[in-house]
C-alpha cells in the first residue's frame, strides 16, 4: 500500500515554480521505493469541454533518499497557467489520486476531471519569476579577505601594520593588505581562471574583517581609496572579472557616526529609531562590556556583540540611508554584486526594495548570506542564491571529515537539489570554505587528494563554485584567525601540484559548461563499502559522466569505456573497467 | 516505528511563523496515531555556553485527521530569534530526533545541543509580521450584489430596467438595483446585526454583474453618482458598518476607454503594453467572438472571455493606474477594505504595491478572491486573507451535501485550520455561497434545518463570516443567474423563522467573541454513526462547547449538564443528556 502521509506537494512553492516564461516545474515527493509510477493530469483551468481538458504525462524520478523519492516534471501550458493532480501507483499496483483536496480512490476519476480537486498555478506573470543575471551561470568566484591578500601600498600602512606573513594573525592584528594588492595580482587571478572576485567589506571600519562599518560611502583608509576602487573594478572588467561587495546591512559599527549620536544624544538623537533599542541609556564602550558577548543589553544587536548594534531597516529613514549605499555602489562604481551579510536577520520588505533598488538599469547579482533553509528568501523579489550550506556540508562531511557514509551524502545532496527551484539552484554560491570555517585543506587532514577530490566534486555541481583565497596554492588553517593567514606570495611556498588542478579544473568547467551550471545532476550509483560515487551531468545533447572514489584505497569501476579521456587527467581509458586513485575522480564526456 | 516519511516541518512558513511582536508557533506534522510525544528543543542561536542553552517544551496536538497529528506550540523568544528541533517519541516509545539536516539517532543528542542542526526563525522583524486590522476580528459581513438589492432611485433606471424581482434573472437583464436602495435598506442591515458591508463592482461597467469595468473612477450610472456612495460609506460608518468594494484589477472591460484604444490604434495605442498582447491585430467585437469564450485570440484575457482583456500589471504606468484606483476610494471615500477579484492570477509585486498604497494611512483589509490554497498570498505582505474555500467546501459537503462523513468533515476542517497561520485565520472571509455559487437553502435542498445548522457551523469558526443578501430571509436560487434573483422586500414573503435565527446567531458571535475569531477551535468527538459531531471553542478564560447533530434523526448525547444553557435556543439543560433535533445544534458557555 502506499504510504500516503509521505507523498507532498505543495503549489507555487520549490515543488511548483515558473522556471522560465514558459515552463512550470512540478515535483512531488514520495516514500523512497514505495511508487511504480506517477502520472500527472494536467489542464488550463479554463479550458472546459464537459470538464477540463486535462492532459497526462509521466513523471519521471528526479533523485533519490534512504527516506524519498522525488517525481518531476516540466510542462509549458500555453494559457500561462495550470490546474493538476497527481495519479500515484504504488509498487504493488495499488493507484490513488492525489489532490489540493486529499487523495480519492481510483473511481472518483469522472468527478476528478471535472475540475475544483486539483492545485493551481494561476498565471506565470514574469515579473514574478526568478530573473537571476545570467551570467552568473559562468562565474567562478574568487573570495579575497583584503587585509590579508596583498599590501600593494605601504604608504597606507597603519601605525601597528606587522610583516607580511611573519607574525602569526590575531583577531585584532594588521598586515597592510590592501586594494593595490589586489590589482597587483588580477594577474593571478587571471591565470587561475576565476572570473568573479568576491571582496569582504572593505568600506571604513574599526576592525581588520571590517564587519562593523563606520562609513558606508568610504573606502577603508587601510585599504585605499575611491579612485584605487574604481581602478580596481575598471581593470576586473576588463579582464572579464566581476566585482562583488560584502554589503553588511544588519548592523552597524558601534564607532560609526550614526551609532556614536545614539550613544551621545541617548532619546534625543535623530537616529534613535534606526536601530531597535529597548530602553535609555544605551551602554557605553566606557561603561564597559559592548565589545564582548554581553546578554543583557539595551539594545539588539547581531548575535551578542555589543559592537554591532542591529538597524531598525524598517525605519524609513535607515532604510533609504542604506538603499542609498547599495545604489551607489552599482551606479558610480558598476560593481555586478552584492553579498549581503547575515541577510536573514533583515526584514524581508528590505529586500525587497533592495532588489529594485540595485536592478533599476541591470540585473545585479544579489547573494545572501543564509547558513540555514532559504525558500522565504528566494521567491524571486528578495534573492538570486545564498550560500549553499546544504551542499558544503555534504561535500565536507563526507569527503573532508568521512563522517557520513555514500547514502547520506546522496541523502543530502538530493535533498539539497530539491530544496531550491531550478533557476535558484544557478545562482548559488557554492563554496566549502571561507573567513568564517577552518580552511578546507586543514578540515581534510591535510590530505591533499580529499582536497582536490572535494573541490572537483564541488566544480561539478550547479551552481557558482567559490575559491576562498591561498585554497589554490594550498594554504591551511583552522578558523578565524588562523583561515586568515597572509596570501603566501612567493611561488616556491606554493603547492604547485594544487595550483596546477585548479588551474585545469576551472578549465574543464568553463569548457564543458553542462558540467557547470548549464547540466542535471543525476547519481548513477553509489558503493556504500567502496565509496565509489558514480554520477552524471547532462542536458539534452550532452553527457558527462562522473567516477569518484572518496576512498583511500585504489578501486576499480566495471563498464565500457571505449576511447574515454578523463578530462581531469587527459589519459585515455579504452576498455572494460577503471581504475580510481585514493580519493581520485574522472569525468568522461559520453554524449 | 516512527513513520519518519510523514514527519514535516517548514522553518519559515504556516508551520513556524511570528504570530506578533513576541511569539513564534512551531508546527509539526505527524502520521495519525504515530506518536506519544514531541518535545521541541529550541535555544537562541547565539546563546553559547558550551554548546547553545537549549530548553524544552512539550508540543501539544493541536488537531488530527485520519492521515496525520497536528502538534503544536507558542514559544518566545527573548531576542526575537530561535534555533530548534524535535524530539519525537513513538507510540512504541522509540525516539529520534528530527531537525533541518534529517532525523538524528538519541544517542546524537551531545552532538545536536553543540548547535549547527536546527531549523532557525532568525529574527521576527515587526514589519514581517501579518498587520491585519483588528477590526476584522468583530466583523460579520454582509454581501449586496447591487443590480439585485433594491431599486432606491427609478431616476436611475435604464430603459430596459425590469420590474422587480417579476421577471427571472437572466445574465443580461437589468432590474434597477442601486446605491440609494442599499441605503434606504442599511436598517435592514442593522437590524439584522452585520457590521460589514461588502459590495460586488460598483464602477461603471457594461454588463449587470459590473466585472467588466470601463471606468475604475467613477460609479455606475446605474448604481448612483460618488456623492451617493459617499452619502453611503458615511451612513454605514455612522452605523458601525465596515464597507468592502470589489477590485477588479486583473483584467479590465471590452468597452473602457482604454481597451478601445488599443482596439482603434492597435500597436500604436500607448496602451498597447498595459496588456499581455500576443499579436497585432487584437480581434474586435465586430469581427465576432470576443464575447464569448474564445480560446485563440490575440491577447490574454481573464478565463477566455474575449471582453475582459488581462491587464499586463507590471507595466509601470498600467501598474500607477491601477494603484491610483486603489488609493483614490480610500482616501476620498474612506472605504474600509478592497475584495480583489481574480486575485491569484495578478503577480505578486502588484498586490505588495497594492498594500503598502491603501496602508499608507492606516490599514486596510485587504481580501484576495482565490480559491486555492493561497500561502503566497498570505505572508505578511500582500493579502489579510482569502475566501476560506477549504471551510466552505467542507461544511457544504458536509451538512449541506451530505456527500461526506463527519470523519472526512474532520479532515479538512483541521487541514484547513493549519493550513495558514493564526494571524491570517482571523482574516478569513467565510462564506457558504455568492453570486458565483448555487445559495446555500437550494444546496441544501431546501431544508431549512441543514440551512441554519450550515450556518451556525460558519459563525462559530475563526475568520469573518459573511451573509449572501436574501440568505437571512430563507432566498433560494441555483448558481448564476439564479442565485442574482432581486432581493425579496414583501415581508410577508421573508421566511421569519430564518430571519429570527440569523438575528440571534449574530448576536451570540457577537456576545461571545470567543466563539468567533477570539478562540481556538478544537474538535472533541465525532460519531459517524450518528453524525453527531462535538467540538469546542476557547481561550484562557473561557470555553464553550457546542454539539451538532448533523442528522435527520433525533439524537442524544450523555454528559454532565448541569445549569448550562443553550445559546442557541436559550434553553436550560440540567441532566446528564441532552437530546439534539434533526440537524440541531446546541452550545453551551462551560467555562
Amino acid at each position: 500500500m502506499i504510504e500516503r502521509t509521505a507523498i507532498l506537494h505543495v503549489p507555487k512553492s520549490n515543488f511548483a515554480y515558473a522556471q522560465d516564461q514558459d515552463n512550470l516545474h512540478i515535483i512531488l515527493k514520495a516514500k523512497h521505493n514505495d511508487l511504480k509510477k506517477v502520472t500527472l493530469f494536467y489542464s488550463d483551468p479554463f479550458d472546459f469541454n464537459d470538464g477540463l481538458n486535462f492532459k497526462t504525462v509521466i513523471m519521471e524520478k528526479s533523485g533519490e533518499t534512504s527516506l524519498f523519492d522525488y517525481y518531476k516534471i516540466t510542462i509549458a501550458p500555453k494559457d500561462k497557467r495550470a490546474t493538476y493532480f497527481f495519479e500515484i501507483e504504488g509498487t504493488s499496483g495499488d493507484k490513488v489520486f492525489y489532490t489540493e483536496k486529499g487523495f480519492f480512490e481510483i473511481d472518483k476519476k469522472t468527478t476528478l476531471l471535472k475540475g475544483g480537486y486539483g492545485f493551481t498555478f494561476p498565471w506565470m506573470n514574469p515579473i514574478d519569476i526568478q530573473n537571476t543575471p545570467s551570467w552568473i551561470k559562468d562565474t567562478v568566484w574568487y573570495q579575497i579577505f583584503p587585509e590579508r591578500f596583498a599590501n600593494g601600498d605601504p604608504s597606507l600602512n597603519r601605525k601597528d601594520v606587522l610583516p607580511w606573513g611573519q607574525v602569526d594573525p590575531t583577531p585584532n592584528n594588521f598586515f597592510g593588505g590592501d586594494l593595490q594588492g589586489i590589482i597587483d595580482h588580477l594577474d593571478h587571478l587571471q591565470d587561475l581562471g576565476v572570473n568573479g572576485l568576491y571582496l569582504c567589506p572593505i568600506f571604513k571600519a574599526y576592525t581588520n574583517h571590517k564587519y562593523d562599518t563606520i562609513d558606508y560611502f568610504e573606502i577603508d583608509p587601510d585599504f585605499g581609496d575611491k579612485a584605487k576602487f574604481k581602478e580596481l573594478v575598471d581593470k576586473c572588467h576588463k579582464l572579464g572579472i566581476k566585482v562583488m561587495l560584502d554589503a553588511v546591512f544588519n548592523h552597524i559599527g558601534y564607532r560609526s557616526p550614526i551609532w556614536q549620536d545614539v550613544v551621545k544624544n541617548q532619546q534625543n538623537s535623530k537616529y534613535k529609531d534606526w536601530f531597535f533599542i529597548k530602553k535609555f541609556p544605551v551602554e557605553t564602550m566606557d561603561a564597559g562590556g559592548v565589545e564582548n558577548s554581553v546578554k543583557e543589553l539595551s539594545y539588539y544587536t547581531f548575535a551578542y556583540t555589543g559592537y554591532m548594534p542591529k538597524f531598525n531597516t524598517a525605519n524609513p529613514a535607515a532604510k533609504e540611508y542604506l538603499l542609498s549605499v547599495a545604489s551607489y555602489w552599482v551606479e558610480e562604481f558598476n560593481i555586478d554584486a552584492w553579498r549581503l551579510d547575515v541577510a536573514n536577520e533583515v526584514d524581508h520588505e528590505f529586500w525587497r526594495a533592495f532588489r529594485k533598488t540595485v536592478n533599476q538599469k541591470q540585473p545585479t547579482y544579489i547573494l545572501g548570506e543564509i547558513w540555514t533553509e532559504a525558500n522565504a528568501w528566494l521567491k524571486g523579489d528578495q534573492f538570486d542564491g545564498v550560500m549553499n550550506y546544504f551542499l558544503t556540508s555534504a561535500i565536507n562531511d563526507f569527503i573532508a571529515k568521512q563522517t557520513i557514509s555514500a547514502a547520506e551524502f546522496q541523502n543530502r545532496v538530493v535533498d539539497a537539489m530539491h530544496t531550491y527551484p531550478d533557476n535558484v539552484q544557478v545562482g548559488m554560491f557554492n563554496c566549502l570554505d571561507s573567513h568564517d570555517t577552518a580552511r578546507l585543506l586543514t578540515t581534510c587532514g591535510e590530505n591533499i587528494d580529499k582536497f582536490l577530490l572535494a573541490y572537483s566534486f564541488l566544480f561539478t555541481c550547479t551552481g557558482a563554485p567559490s575559491i576562498y583565497y591561498g585554497d589554490e596554492i594550498g594554504m591551511n588553517g583552522e578558523n578565524d584567525p588562523w583561515c586568515r593567514k597572509c596570501m603566501e606570495w612567493v611561488q616556491g611556498k606554493w603547492n604547485q601540484k594544487i595550483f596546477k588542478y585548479f588551474k585545469n579544473l576551472i578549465q574543464v568547467r568553463q569548457q564543458h559548461p553542462v558540467l557547470g551550471s548549464y547540466g542535471t545532476f543525476a547519481f548513477v550509483s553509489i558503493d556504500v563499502k567502496t565509496n565509489v560515487v558514480v554520477y552524471k551531468k547532462y542536458d539534452e545533447n550532452n553527457e558527462y559522466i562522473i567516477y569518484m572514489n572518496n576512498s583511500e584505497k585504489v578501486n576499480s569501476v566495471k563498464g565500457s569505456f571505449k576511447n574515454q579521456i578523463d578530462l581531469i587527467s587527459n589519459v585515455k581509458e579504452d576498455g572494460t573497467e577503471i581504475s580510481l586513485e585514493p580519493f581520485g575522480i574522472k569525468i568522461f564526456k559520453t554524449k
